[in-house]
């Protein structure tokens, strides 16, 4: 391909010719004392005439405005990249399961956007079939794009329709639902829609990407054909995230949707049950469960829809230093309920205690989590914890932060009354509180 | 032993003996709705008249003051417990390398508090010899108890405490330096002194125990064993902690003090090296060094004490529903620095960024962070995190976000120029930044 064939024209054509640069090529730039290393790619229409698309070492695409001050060489001439392959066009096959799958944005139906060089979520029904085109041998497939965000703007109001339009769907009798998110707060969603889908009566499957699926090392592929089986198949009648097991392309994992959490910034295998283990492994041919303890599908069961979430919640993390005036302006300002991300078993820094103490005091229902993660609160070994107890502190159990803050949202949109939330924090509604911490749950470290 | 010789005593000695109830039985006791079940133990000197002393199943001990409403039963009757061996008095070998520990507290010589039944801290230099006479074997031991505090209540200003004290040490000379510190917030100070100790010319050990040295599934011996070999022995010039490997009693791990973290709130082996990995295993005969990246002991280096942190940094982690007005509050308060730990890659809801962007405009550092905490920041791939960057907002790299929180204390206790904080906190100060994530360091998922 041709540069011109590619888009590039102008001044920056001539940059690039007077470098002997042409597409494909591995090229070094350095601007604003950054370098970037990778393959000249095609441009697409709308991107701003200075701009170039650079494929980078780990797969991502950067777009970068090439200025006078840019530095621009040839590192190695390349060659040209496979052509994609065309769209295929859907087969639907009657005979087969109806999974409707709700799209909410994020990087599993990514592209990079042309104009900062970022990648921007654009998904579409057709994107998907596009993707992967094995869909269509699983389940008969319905597509309902409900909003494009990040995931990162994900909010509770959002929660509260995308339970809505699950709960739309289950009335209608579809077999399973797979929900399209951003893996930023996958964790927080699946986590809401446990509380929020009671007496769910069919798998409801959240699945992301880590990259997306305009790239050729996407796990975008096996993540939705994973989830999409799922749905149609599996015997788990819960809210799961299904995600790549390991690095390789051989399997998915399916999480409890109140005990997973992404670990990892990048990694196909970013998600991890905490103190759990995951459900199943999902490889291309067959569904393995690793435990028994799972609601069964049931098609006649009737799905209680409790969708609220109460916003005036929020989560603090504790540290050496932390200031407690951030408790005191949350009671100021009207807050219902606070959970404490504090340290080891359930602690906080004594000098925090009056805050604490003046929240519940003032009616704010407040929950301690541990920023270790794994393992479970146990507020009667230290005096610490004691303390925090006779105050009213309520322990999150083996529950993640991130859990319990939305289980607080979900039960303060319930009651007001202190003693009920703590009933109701204390009670295990949607797998979030193990009785017993499974020991192969806390991962081994390889050394 | 009989129940008066185990300190029972008036009505609380009629209530056992009425029951059937011996010392060592096995009892449950419930109270305010709660239930204990365990081994009834003697009592210490100093408890009061109506408390019992119970082993829980999970080894540690509870004092339960029983009144009039106490339920309380035999479940089983029990065998007495070894008896405790009598102090060993301390041998000093003059051949072997000084090494001093500084007490701080913790876990790793607490003792039960028999006034709330919690566990309460209380080391002396005697202690720590009765607990591992083969120290002895090891080093001449020099104590200092520095403090005596929960790690809830480390603060900046006591990490600044200890690095003074280290310093002293190191001016006198000593081969090694073990700090013996409550394990909720170890990761913190062990980060806090690899900034305040540049140019270490001997190793620093950070060690802690997840059970107090009082109950026979204590890990203090192996970990206070290993931590006071590396001081005296090894050839690492660092910042390390060093705690149990894995759950048994057969190796500890080195810790880089600056990728260390906390991951569970009660196993032995709950600390673990993030984006890295370990220095080196610690057996009870030999020390293993996994990788050759290390500063050497040399004891000609000059130590650089720069022992400052500016208070006026915060962090905050972002979630859906977070409230923006949170940051808008501390840059009203004067704070200098504030640690997001945010999502995926580096992101952050939309409608906080108007807080984030007036806070930069005022001269507030703002420094990225990931919740998932494996992996890497890299706000170059998405449109929000372009924007971030746009903003003015530091990449933190791989740096854990209690890490980065730690060193933004340091830096801006240097300046306040913001291209300044920008310049050291992208630069790797001490190990805190590695050029390239090393991918044995993510643990992998037992399935």
């Amino acid at each position: 391909m041709r540069l011109e064939e590619a888009g590039y024209a102008g001044k920056l054509l001539k940059v690039l010719r007077d470098r002997g640069i042409e597409v494909y090529d591995r090229i070094r730039v350095v601007k604003n004392g950054f370098l970037y290393e990778g393959v000249l790619m095609p441009k697409p229409e709308l991107s701003h005439p200075s701009c170039i698309i650079l494929k980078l070492d780990n797969g991502y695409n950067v777009g970068i405005s090439i200025t006078s001050e840019t530095k621009i060489e040839l590192v190695a001439k390349g060659r040209p990249a496979k052509p994609e392959l065309p769209p295929v066009p859907l087969k639907i096959r009657e005979d087969l399961p109806e999974v409707v799958i709700i799209g909410t944005g994020g990087t599993i139906a990514s592209r990079v956007d042309y104009k900062t060089g970022a990648v921007y979520p654009a998904l579409t029904a057709r994107d998907l079939y596009n993707i992967v085109p094995e869909l269509s041998d699983i389940a008969r497939l319905k597509m309902d794009v409900l909003f494009n965000i990040f995931s990162e703007d994900m909010t509770p109001k959002r929660w509260e329709a995308i339970a809505r339009t699950v709960a739309k769907y289950v009335e209608e009798g579809v077999a399973g639902v797979v929900i399209t998110h951003g893996t930023d707060t996958m964790g927080y969603t699946a986590a809401a829609l446990s509380f929020a889908l009671q007496d769910l009566p069919i798998p409801v499957v959240l699945v992301g990407a880590q990259r997306s699926s305009d790239r050729p090392s996407s796990d975008a592929a096996l993540n939705l054909i994973s989830a999409v089986k799922i749905a149609a198949q599996s015997p788990i009648a819960e809210v799961v995230v299904v995600m790549h097991g390991e690095t390789g392309d051989t399997y998915c994992l399916v999480h409890r949707g109140t005990k997973v959490r992404k670990c990892h910034t990048s990694r196909r295998d970013a998600f991890r049950s905490i103190n759990a283990r995951p459900l199943a492994k999902v490889y291309k041919d067959r569904i393995v469960m690793l435990t028994s303890s799972y609601r069964r599908r049931d098609p006649n069961r009737q799905l209680k829809l409790e969708a609220k979430f109460d916003e005036k919640v929020q989560l603090i993390k504790t540290f050496p230093g932390i200031d407690p005036e951030i408790i005191d302006f949350l009671v100021d300002k009207g807050y219902h309920g606070i959970v404490l991300e504090g340290t080891g078993l359930g602690h906080a820094p004594e000098y925090i205690l009056p805050s604490i103490k003046r929240a519940i005091e003032e009616g704010v229902a407040v929950v301690m989590t541990s920023q270790c993660l794994w393992g479970r609160i146990n507020m009667n070994v230290y005096r610490r914890g004691v303390e925090l107890l006779k105050m009213g502190v309520i322990p999150g159990e083996d529950m993640l932060p991130e859990t319990a803050l939305v289980k607080l949202m979900w039960v303060l949109a319930h009651t007001r009354d202190l003693k009920e939330v703590r009933r109701l924090m204390l009670t295990n509604i949607a797998g979030e509180i193990n009785p017993r911490t499974e020991p192969l749950s806390y991962p081994p470290m390889e050394v």
